[in-house]
Order: structure tokens, then C-alpha cells, then sequence
């Protein structure tokens, strides 16, 4: 008889930061030099899935099979996930023999997005999410997934937040050892589960500097970050969290739209600067202001990362006068979903606006608040160890 | 025989700052929040020629023609300036009554400038600065340029620093009446006098928001400036002052740029956020980057002002580097002198950056420190009192 081949498989979700991740105080250990805060968007519309499997009949190294092509595991980061996982398998392992020795197994993982990776969206907090909790599955450890957030933090910082449904924040913590840097819940889903999301993709020339290193730029020679972490964000932190708890969206809204000002504020500071919007992003800004003065109260909120796409947040009860308005310039593109052409907005974007924002957005996105990682029969590892075809 | 018509010509020059000005502490009297430092431009380049005269002959209210058209000059920040002015010139007549009484004869100014008003370059600090001493010429008053500098501070706050040539500072002050908000010579030009700027004139889409407004904004919204005027500032006047005094350009040009960083990075922080730069500021940004990784060492420094045109200092020996490099991208736009063809830089802008520049420069405009205002007898008021048509 061949040798089992162990499989689990699951599914985690993307976060967008509404209070942003900029900068590490511990490069290694990815610690971050403030708290973050992000909504986690629906899975129905963006995911990682992800099979974690184990075999004695494996041979060689770990393998990681990412969208169809193998991908190079040898990084820190995802040796650091791999490694930390093993060793509390080893222990549940060496506790209780009769256990299957699944840690001296290679591991073989197949994961895969359905989302273009060309959109431009921080996939790896997707990814490192998805590939901790399968492989935690696969090795059915106890750990709760803000335990497991300490670990996905390692991979890539943001993704720690993605082991959450919900409303979810990043505490920064203090220790050396990063013990108290994890993820932590602050509101699920349903509590306030008409948070809806519109992702504006915006086609950039070239990629710009890369989250990683921009950050360290902006921690090693911004003259102004330092405001940014130790007054600006605790105080965004707190003005968040309590408009998630009251669901107030005018807070909500007011204070998402700040944080990425300061944010990309920091990273124009950096020497040398660094811009992640380019001209299409800041008319995203515009059409997003010129919506909230027409509704006479503030509906939509702009985001943006590391990069010139523009996430707008709005309630769904407002979806007539912010999706409709962007529908109405943006119809020609792809994205949109069956129905919304029904959704009548009475504003119309100034031509202006609406014209760079039709040659600049090659795509959107309509999602909304989510769930936390899932776990799936969906296995792109089969029984006998193959890769499914798809 | 008709009432003698008094007159003074002077011509003052615009000033590009190395470090900005933005935010009043006092928005009537023109306070500002920090010093800022400006190099003077040379006028044969950019100025502002101001005849100002005045005669009993006239009538009515006092009149200013700029570029040809009549000009509002009912506001607050004029009527400071001429009730200063027509003040001091009152206390010298009080004083000697052999005077003419020319302070209570209406004034008639006329104005203009050697630079097209599309450019969009500040013309109000040359402006105010002709103004002011076109006045003081007239009135014979005795104020030195630092003195006439309190006045043409509350006409426009930059226009303080043109009251002088070569390296300009303008020192913030502390008191409340702000006699001690002032400009200041750092250097002549002829201490530095190879300093070179080459103005990239982008053409903006629509004009951005005021500066006067703007900084507004900023003072009131952004939560990082306070760290820019406390701790920024500070120290970069500091290296500023000192990299003049030395001829050290390469910690100018570090020093120019950086605050030119930090100030766009409080105009991103305001809430609603200014941008000023476009994507062809950011390119030109990234052409300086380039040319100076070719070079080995910074030769170029680029800073911008609240719009998208792009000021490259440089010194005149590093022409063939800097000039030569942008002569090659952008040899169709209007601009250049004579003989910059043959200005050879050993290298090429990449086609992305040049063919960004090509398409959103409009014209270029060489020049380099220079001069204060000027006394001139080139009048725009003839001895009849007409204005002298051009």
C-alpha cells in the first residue's frame, strides 16, 4: 500500500487597511512600528485557496505550486512559516505517539488565487494567511488563529489580519519578541455586514518600490513619520474602532480617508519619494469627494495601498449614489456585476473627472465585508498526491 | 503749467525657495509658521518692472495696470502695503515741510512682467516686491530692504525675499506684531553666483487650489506639520545656511529636495488632500534621480512650488550633466538659449522618463541667482502721467 498523503484545504480572504501598515521596527520579525486596522473583503469575490499536504511518500523538499507554477519557498519569510508550524506539530507529535509523524514529512502545497494577479492587489496577505491556516489544518494544531496570526505575521505582516473575518486589528505590541504582535477581532461581519467595497483598478506604467522596502525608506529618512506613529495612528486607532463599534460610517469614512492621506503623505516625505497614486488615483479622490458633496454627507471613503488602485467603502444602503455614479462613468468596463446597470445614481460625474477615470481604470471590483478563512473539500492536491488540473 | 507728476521705476525679481514657506500663524499680517530660504532669480530671466507715481493732477482713487488691464487693488493685502507706504512717506513730510505732500496724492502704478502670467509661476512675490519698492522710491523713504520687507510681507508673503538678491532668508519671528518677520541676506549672489535653475513649465490641467488657502488647510488638518515646522524646518534652514555659506552643493541640493518632499508631504496630509504634483512632476523628479545616479554625485536638485513646474538648480559647471541631459529629452519646447545645443551630456534619459517630459513640458525657462530689485528709467508712466504703451 502506498503511503497516505495527507491533505487540507482552505480558503483565506485579502484585507484592505482603513488604518495602515507602514513600517517595522523588527525587519526579521516583521514587527510593525504602529497598529493597523482592515476590513476583511468577501471570498466570494477575492480568495486564496489553498491545499497544505504531507507525505512519506514525498520526496525532497517542501514544494509550493502558486497559480500553476512553482514557486521558490527558500525566503525567509515563508521558511520562518514553515519551520514554526513544523515545530508545533513536532511537539503535538512527540506528546502523543500515536500521531502520524506528518513534521518529518515533505509538504507539498498547492495554492491559487481567483483574482488576476495583474490587478495589482496585495495578494501575499491572502496567500500567507491561506498557507498557514491549511498547513495548521493539515498538522490539526489547537492554536486559535490569533496564535496562528503571530506565525502568518512572519510571512508578510498584513497577513495576519487575514486569519480574521470581519473588522480586524493589528496591535503592534511591544516585546522584542513579537509575542504580543498579533491579530485581533474587533468586529465580525455581521455586525455590521453592509460594508461594501469598490475596487477602482487603475493600470500603473511600472510597479512601483516594493511595500518592504519603501517602508524602510520612509522609518530610515521621512522627517515626519515618527508624528505619524506615535500621534497620528494611536489616535486613528481609536477614532476606528469606536466607529465600528457604533457603525458610524461618517467616522469610519473620515478617518480611512485621513490614515491614507497620512500614509502616502509619509511616503512623498521619504528621500528619495516615493508616490504609489499617479494621476488617475487622485481623480479617484476627487470623484470620491465631489459624490459625498453632492449627497450633502459623507457615503463614500478612498483608500489606497501600496500601489495606485483606489478601494472605495460605502454602505450598501448608499449603493445608488456611490456605485451608481462610478457605474455611470465606468460602464464600459469590466468588473461590474449583473444588476448593477439597474442601480441609478441622480449625480453624474463632471466629464473631467469621469474622462481620466475611463482611460485609467481598466477593471473593478465589487465586494464587500467577509468571512475569515475557510476550510474546503475543494483539494488541489488529490488523494494519490497529484496536482489537480484545472 | 500742470501739476508735476512724480515717479520711481524699479524692476524685482522672482524667488524659487529651498525651503518653503507654508502656513501663517497670523493670516492678516502674513505670519508665517516657519523661516523659509529662497534663491533669487535673475532678472534679466523673470521680473516684475513697476513704475509708481503720483501728482495732484490725479484724481479720484489710487489705480494699478498690470500687464495691460486694470487691476483690483481694494484688497486687504494691497491696501497694507499702500497704507504703510503713503504712512512712513506722511511721517516724513510731517517732518519736513519743504516735502511735496505726495502722500495725499492718489497713486498711479502700472506693471509687468517679462514672463507669460501661463507659466504659472508665482508672479505675486515680484509683484508685491516691485510694488513696495517702486513706492519707497517714489516716497524717497529711507527703509532699508529688510524694513521695506515687513511691508511687502503683508502684501505677499514671499514677496519678502525679493526685496533682495542672491540667497534670502526669511526668519519667521516671534512677535505678535510681527516686526521681527523679516527677510535677511544670507549671501549675495556674487558669493555663489554659479548657481544655476532650469524651470520645467508643465502645463496643469486646471489650476490647484490657492496657496494662500491651501496652507490654510494644511495648518488646520494635517496631522503631521507640526512636526514639520517644530523639528523639520529647523534643521534644514540650519543646513541650508550652512551649505551656502560653504558652496556645498551637494547638501544643498539634498537639503532642497528633501523640503521639497516634506512640504508636498503636508499638502497630501491636509484633509481634503492638495496635490500640486502631477505625474510629469513625479517624472521629472525621477529624470534629477536618474541624471544624478549617472553622474556618481548630485548635480541636480529639483523643488517644487504649489503647481506641477519643476525647478532644477544646478551649478554652472555641471551644465553639460544636467542641462545637456533635459536639452536632449525636451530640444522641440520652447525656452532655450542660444548655444544649449551644443551642451553635450554623456547620457540619455531613459525613453519612458523622456517621453513623459516631452509630452507634459510646455516650455523651459534657463536662468540662475541673481539680482535684487532694481532701479530703472525705463518708465510705464510717462512724465504727462499717461500710461506708456508697449
Amino acid at each position: 500500500m502506498a503511503d497516505k498523503v495527507y491533505r487540507a484545504s482552505t480558503t483565506a480572504p485579502v484585507n484592505i487597511a482603513v488604518v495602515k501598515y507602514w513600517g517595522k521596527r523588527d525587519a526579521k520579525l516583521n514587527l510593525p512600528t504602529n497598529s493597523s486596522l482592515s476590513v476583511t473583503l468577501s471570498q466570494d469575490d477575492l480568495r486564496t485557496l489553498t491545499t497544505a499536504s504531507a507525505s512519506a511518500s514525498y520526496s525532497g523538499d517542501d514544494t509550493l505550486i502558486l497559480n500553476g507554477e512553482v514557486s521558490d519557498i527558500s525566503g525567509a519569510r515563508t521558511q520562518a512559516c514553515l519551520r514554526e508550524l513544523r515545530a508545533r506539530r513536532a511537539a503535538l507529535e512527540a506528546a502523543n505517539s500515536d500521531l502520524p509523524k506528518l513534521s518529518t514529512y515533505p509538504l507539498k502545497i498547492v495554492s491559487e488565487n481567483n483574482f488576476p494577479t495583474a490587478a495589482g492587489l496585495a495578494s501575499s496577505a491572502a496567500g500567507f494567511a491561506a498557507l498557514v491556516r491549511a498547513i495548521a489544518d493539515l498538522y490539526e494544531l489547537p492554536e486559535s488563529p490569533s496564535d496562528l496570526s503571530l506565525i502568518a505575521r512572519q510571512g508578510s505582516g498584513s497577513a495576519c489580519r487575514s486569519l480574521f473575518g470581519g473588522y480586524v486589528a493589528w496591535r503592534m505590541g511591544e516585546q522584542a519578541d513579537g509575542l504580543d504582535s498579533r491579530a485581533d477581532l474587533v468586529a465580525e461581519a455581521s455586525h455590521w455586514p453592509d460594508m461594501r467595497a469598490l475596487i477602482l483598478v487603475v493600470s500603473a506604467a511600472k510597479k512601483g518600490v516594493s511595500s518592504s522596502s519603501g517602508m524602510q525608506q520612509t522609518v530610515a529618512t521621512s522627517g515626519m513619520f515618527k508624528e505619524r506613529i506615535t500621534t497620528v495612528v494611536p489616535k486613528m486607532m481609536d477614532l476606528m474602532e469606536e466607529s465600528i463599534k457604533n457603525k458610524d460610517f461618517e467616522q469610519f469614512a473620515e478617518v480611512t480617508m485621513r490614515d491614507s492621506n497620512s500614509f502616502h503623505a509619509t511616503c512623498a516625505d521619504t528621500y528619495p519619494p516615493i508616490f504609489y497614486m499617479n494621476d488617475v488615483s487622485k481623480t479617484a479622490i476627487r470623484a470620491v469627494e465631489y459624490i459625498n458633496a453632492k449627497a450633502g454627507r459623507t457615503v463614500a471613503a478612498y483608500t489606497f495601498d501600496a500601489g495606485p488602485n483606489c478601494v472605495v467603502y460605502y454602505l450598501e444602503k448608499d449603493a445608488p449614489t456611490v456605485l451608481g455614479t462610478f457605474y455611470q462613468a465606468l460602464s464600459s468596463v469590466s468588473g461590474w456585476k449583473e444588476g448593477t446597470a439597474s442601480v441609478k445614481s441622480e449625480f453624474q460625474l463632471e466629464d473631467n473627472l469621469a474622462s481620466v477615470l475611463k482611460d485609467g481604470v481598466s477593471r473593478v471590483i465589487m465586494t464587500g465585508v467577509g468571512e475569515g478563512p475557510q476550510k474546503t473539500n475543494e483539494f488541489l492536491v488529490a488523494e494519490d498526491g497529484s496536482t489537480v488540473k484545472r
